[in-house]
């Protein structure tokens, strides 16, 4: 039976923390992944979590602080000293402690690092800190299994046996040749079918991908995904292998990177989460509210401007909504086809002309079969035919300017490495609903007037 | 120089098409991954793709031919007799096998797996094909390497020498007991540092995790992430070993699923692409479309109900777009939270009571500021302080309610075991507009009359 994590087993630990009673903890937690034990603490309060985390032996200790959410792994940091701390990350793996030391405020970091106990450790730390957010190296780990192409396959193993001390999963062997540069990589497979005095030279293999260290991260996700990559060997500006980056590392990158999209898409300006107190979540969301509230003051504007028109007609009131939400609509479907294009980073030999052509034969397609069918709602159910001829005019009109802008903004904030999926959500719906009721009413006042 | 697909190398790859030149082109493809030539092979027109498929050798077609798009694959073996399907099938692993057979028409079907070479993988691809659809049976493949506990390392290599060669990557090596139950996994690492007689019993790790063959993908995939594993064994009813699913597979489908999310939420029914015809596009959006326009209509008869009120204050209708608005966005936002924390499988602790309550505290903070705001802005530069008040008054109810109707729909549908995110876009940005302005509108009434 594999262990679960069910509230029924949190429960059972708050009783026992309650308690006091450490031996019970844990021998509760003896075969509990240390990723489920960060998730209890997660939903455990402070001092429960704290109970508990003093209990782990030290190398438990630092893999449930890498697996932490951050804001609780801050809580936990500030209740421990400096010393305290570089005795957890004289545990983690280079990228792991470079990440944790980076959230640490900047006086205690300093502290944190003269108490490492590897200096070599602490240089490697030191220096993956000095990259570039989003960068290759800002996610690489410096340990990896590498061999020089000269030497034999059982002078590998030997090597080996001394490396992958420090290595917790052996993925690939790196191959570099006498300056140290990557040349290939050597399966596990090779070398455990290879005789006695094989060279590596005579069975590695050539033409391995790698990144340089300054490569974007989501270059380095979407080289990983199509090539169907484990890992990735990391180079500098001389060739030399100096990381590589692992798969776990690039599905996170992946997930961040296409909710990020998502909470755009939906307003929401900061990654939060369903658990976060309702404080947070009211300010990742009222950013985006005001811009609808300051849309709304803009279209009040604009319906204010044909007041006249609307006294003699009221019946041009009622069909408001529908021109707005219809454009808002349209404009989300137009933007998040081409933020997800981009995101995915695919080929493609279209300019941006010929996208905005596609998307005016889209909504050509779309905005003729839902303006027949409200010029008919509105001329046989209303008997109105002035108004059937506005509202439908109208919409074909909204349908196709808020594709055709739902299209070109997205494309012209990329061009500006501007983060495309900001055009999408409240932006762009807000933006035509304003344009919207603006055509809606000058084709009212040509039908009418 | 690391090989990359551009816009120019496809130019010229198009040239030499067009020059029929078989030779110049096999050179240029000569260290193109087969991922970036099934890339190419999407944009080229399909003359052109068949053409260059018609020059690789077996074993690449094959590759190929697992990486096209599914629309451009199925075209491709339109053009493939049964025989030469299963030439090509039979360089393949058994879940790429039988993902491929599985989109052939029927009757095509059975010859092309009469026509594989070697029977036992045709079986093994048969009894795949049978799993449920998002099971794990369903992405698993059963090419893997187990060895039995009771062997020595020795006899563990030699045996793997055999299997090894079905295997492209080896990732792990699972162990089994006699009865070919899992019991655990033997690292690469191990045999490689092992000395001769070591017993595999004594090496190897025990507690692996696993799934069961009818786990969902979804499961399958928030494992994976969760305990950063690289490939699962999967089990069937007897705890016997019949597969494993690696992390590339997974990979793809953790981006399907986001992506699936991304595109409900923009009011988008099906999987396409900016690359797709304008025809498909628009037919997976008009579904959409069509309820925004039957919210409209509903928003319509809505306002028609309070048509002489709006006669004789027809300020009220500058608002309108303002409260449809921000009904629409808050729902959005909070639908989203909802369905990201589905999605994302986190463990929760809350009821939907404690959902909702924390939801209309964020709609009240929101609510507040933003209704005063709107009232100051009404008040002062329009004079109106009986308008303010309804459109303030409307403003905060509209968000409470728009909150909690979008916080409450998609934790209905995921009890029931419905999508949650059929809740988010335009369904719910059309059910807020018609509420609020149902609020809108009563709230007027009150205060005026």
């Amino acid at each position: 039976m594999q262990f679960k994590l069910t509230k029924e087993f949190i429960e059972e630990i708050k009783v026992l923390v309650s308690n006091g009673d450490g031996e019970q903890i844990l021998s509760a937690l003896e075969n509990v992944h240390e990723a489920d034990i960060a998730e209890m603490f997660d939903v455990l309060a402070m001092d429960e979590a704290q109970f508990i985390y003093r209990l782990l032996d030290e190398e438990m200790a630092s893999e449930v602080l890498v697996e932490l959410e951050e804001d609780v792994r801050e809580k936990f940091m500030e209740a421990l000293s400096a010393k305290e701390i570089a005795e957890q990350i004289d545990n983690m793996d280079s990228d792991d402690a470079a990440d944790i030391i980076a959230e640490i405020p900047e006086g205690k970091q300093e502290r944190v690092i003269e108490h490492l106990e590897d200096p070599e450790q602490a240089e490697d730390i030191v220096q993956l800190m000095q990259y570039g957010e989003n960068s290759a190296g800002a996610i690489m780990g410096t340990e990896l299994i590498s061999v020089n192409e000269n030497w034999t396959t059982n002078q590998c193993v030997a090597e080996m046996q001394k490396q992958a001390q420090d290595v917790q999963y052996v993925y690939t062997i790196y191959v570099v040749n006498d300056k140290n540069e990557l040349t290939g990589m050597l399966s596990l497979k090779s070398l455990l079918f290879a005789t006695e005095n094989t060279k590596v030279k005579d069975v590695y293999m050539k033409n391995v991908r790698s990144v340089h260290v300054n490569e974007s991260q989501e270059e380095v996700a979407s080289m990983m995904k199509k090539y169907d990559l484990v890992a990735i060997p990391v180079i500098d500006f001389n060739d030399n292998l100096i990381g590589r980056i692992t798969i776990d590392d690039v599905v996170d990158i992946m997930q961040e990177e296409s909710e990020k999209d998502y909470q755009m898409a939906s307003g929401i300006s900061e990654n939060i989460e369903s658990s976060d107190s309702a404080w947070r979540i009211s300010q990742a969301r009222i950013p985006w509210l005001m811009i609808g509230l300051l849309g709304g003051v803009l279209g009040a504007k604009v319906i204010g401007l044909f007041e006249e028109q609307l006294a003699e007609i009221p019946a041009m009131a009622m069909f408001i909504p529908l021109i707005a939400a219809m454009g808002g609509n349209v404009g989300v479907q137009s933007s998040a086809i081409i933020v997800q294009s981009l995101a995915n980073n695919t080929l493609d030999l279209g300019t941006t002309f010929s996208k905005l052509m596609k998307e005016l034969l889209v909504s050509l397609i779309n905005g003729v079969v839902l303006s027949i069918l409200i010029f008919l709602f509105i001329f046989l159910f209303e008997g109105d035919l002035k108004l059937a001829i506005t509202v439908s005019l109208s919409l074909i009109t909204v349908i196709i300017f808020a594709g055709l802008f739902g299209t070109f903004v997205p494309l012209a904030l990329d061009k500006r490495k501007i983060d495309p999926a900001l055009a999408t959500g409240p932006f762009i719906t807000t933006m035509n609903d304003v344009f919207g009721l603006l055509i809606y009413f000058l084709i009212g006042y040509w039908v009418y007037f």
